[in-house]
């Protein structure tokens, strides 16, 4: 997830078309997805399968399409912690986190018009409960779970895969239906349909996955601490 | 998906029998589970499930089956797209072209008689509005970034896997249900079923793939530029 | 899918053992996930779903169990052609075919009892019809395509997930669900539930699967004609 | 799944810390994404089929989160079956199996947690039935097989996804729903929802899954006796 190192230092102009057009396209898939599930099926359980195995699917190949370009983030949480881990440079990390949530919204946007939605419409669902919270610390420091130990046991090849089914998994296992990524979550306030968040349950879902990145990354210490590729291989 | 370049230059027979092959197995796959969801679900998002589950799942074996003899694109925005990056002579591309199309209605018409329904007849679902054209540009956009992302940086490999998981999201996240594919346009309108399409759609969702190819291989062109392998690695 | 060959040549023991567990397994696969589907869901549709991911997925699992000791076959069809191709003895095959045979009957009466049912009922599921006929021509074909076509290019390694996923498509998109295994077909007899098929429609449909099969041959003989590994690596 | 041996002899903190978060995140996957898909659907199997997906999906993602720290285990049978394989010292084994099922304990309170249940309660679903037992002793002995085939034929990286597969399709082949694992079986008792097991009726599941763990055990020494890697691959 950290291709990005090294290869091309000066400019930044590729990993960022590539992490705003990446997180464009993810958003454009959980919000779309959303819409045509909810117009297509009345059961609701049924609408949430729909939406989280189209996510899991799209996810692979949207990491897949942009990985060696960016490391594939369209995360702030999951950049954070690539700069934490020393993955990435923290200047890097800052100049990402813009673009991935400008890049969320666009892909909302793109969702809605692909829906013949009005192009911006605001989510009123409430989502911040307690419970919810919770859910938000346990996904993200899951998502960050999954991410860094296959990038630090040389199976980094394996992480679009896995995201992937880590994602659509935690769609069901977690109660807030797993956003689990700050900027998806700014995304989502942009289209009143299945997938969208009121903007004030945004700010403490946010703070949720801060809280559950860091706990991921304490995780991820203790469990693979200075280990080297050849000796997890 | 250019394993074709080189190892047989002359005849094309073999590669055209497997473009045709697995264009007719791609398109009985996407009329074929189409019609056996219309019969067996009631739910219009079941329906769909079912069709797109199968057809990513199939489409994952009929890639594996003839991508070393042809390069396994079933399209013809996918042969003018490697045409365009050098990988195939515009010449086999330009022979491919109507064996894919060929192929298509062949496999539309076999989907029909495996479903006892009359061999041929028109579709009469309408499709071509401005938002589904939106769709087709995104969805084939996509499809152009996620096969030639790997073919630029050395992990034509995962291509079955990433094309099938793609495409299967793509049926959800685009208003359209992704057609992506010039050729299978023209065999869908020979089936009046689940996944048909109207002739009179037909040009305007062509024109939309089209578009949505020149899409993808300028994105392609920024973000993977003269990538070798052991850069992408 | 061959990997018996040169290692065991005496005894066959492990192998026989191999595809009789291994075709056991794929019967309580396919009858016992079709009994559950049956009891736990109204809708047909949705029913064929389970029913087919459950098969695509625990195929998946059965063939890497055994393949390394028997080839994981399960298929009559599949180990004559094997045969056909020089890459198992003839009378290995002819081995193999019983107690594939047995295998699947056993597999069939496993899943009777482990969801409640009589040991053994006959099914009157008569599927026998033309359009059903064609379909397992081509499911055969396809399957044998799958398998060899992998095998003469390097690939056997993804055959396991290939074979799954074409299977669970193959539900689908053929009208007869996709049997495309006379000792699955056998088995099938032998339990009154969802997957079922009445005697009477056995020949037609082993008849069918033969033909299939020998398609499968020519049509690989065509398309990977000595065409080693290292060309189609 | 035997990352552990030889790497960290001192001490298990880190092997532990892996068991015990790994099965807590199992429970809390098997337990969640049943009480979502109870809540969000009307038909039994269409929840099946969610809790199954789901359960598939974050099995694969967790399997890999652990695997190289401590084998990934999350249940006693396969700790127990590696030991007899001399994979993982006895008593390496024996301190896996308690954090295993306060590991398990704890991810149902969790699950319970996040969607607003009482932290425990005690399930009524009596699940003891003989064709019940007798699902239980063919999941176990089928996850066993599927296990150390892989490990005993140089293919252990192909076991997360292996695993995965394999159980989701156990849900559905098994009239149990493939519990397969004692520690998870306890967990299970500590939530009265879709997922829950009465306790009067886990020692029974206990006993057949030792049973099965057994069987397993003994075909894979008949399977694959003494094989090395370098014969299987």
């Amino acid at each position: 997830m950290s291709g990005v190192k090294g290869r091309v230092p000066f400019p930044l102009v590729r990993p960022l078309l590539a992490e705003g057009l990446g997180s464009a396209l993810l958003a454009a898939l959980v919000v779309g997805s959303g819409i045509a599930a909810q117009q297509l099926s009345d059961d609701v359980g049924l609408q949430l399968l729909e939406n989280a195995a189209a996510t899991a699917a799209g996810l692979f190949a949207i990491i897949l399409m942009f990985g060696p370009v960016s490391g594939a983030h369209f995360n702030p949480v999951v950049s954070l912690a690539d700069a934490a881990f020393g993955g990435l440079p923290w200047r890097t990390a800052a100049a990402y986190v813009p673009v991935q949530i400008v890049g969320c919204v666009a892909g909302a946007v793109l969702a809605n018009a692909m829906f013949a939605q009005p192009a911006v419409s605001v989510s009123g669902t409430e989502r911040a409960t307690g419970p919810h919270l919770l859910a938000e610390v346990v996904a993200t420091a899951g998502l960050v779970l999954v991410i860094f130990s296959l990038a630090r046991s040389g199976r980094a090849a394996t992480a679009p895969a896995a995201v992937a089914a880590y994602i659509g998994a935690a769609y069901w296992f977690t109660s807030s239906t797993s956003f689990a990524n700050p900027a998806i979550t700014v995304g989502r306030m942009f289209s009143d349909t299945f997938a969208g968040i009121a903007p004030s349950s945004a700010p403490a879902f946010i703070a949720a996955q801060l809280v559950g990145g860091a706990v991921g990354v304490a995780l991820i210490a203790v469990l693979y601490p200075r280990l080297t590729p050849a000796q997890a291989a």
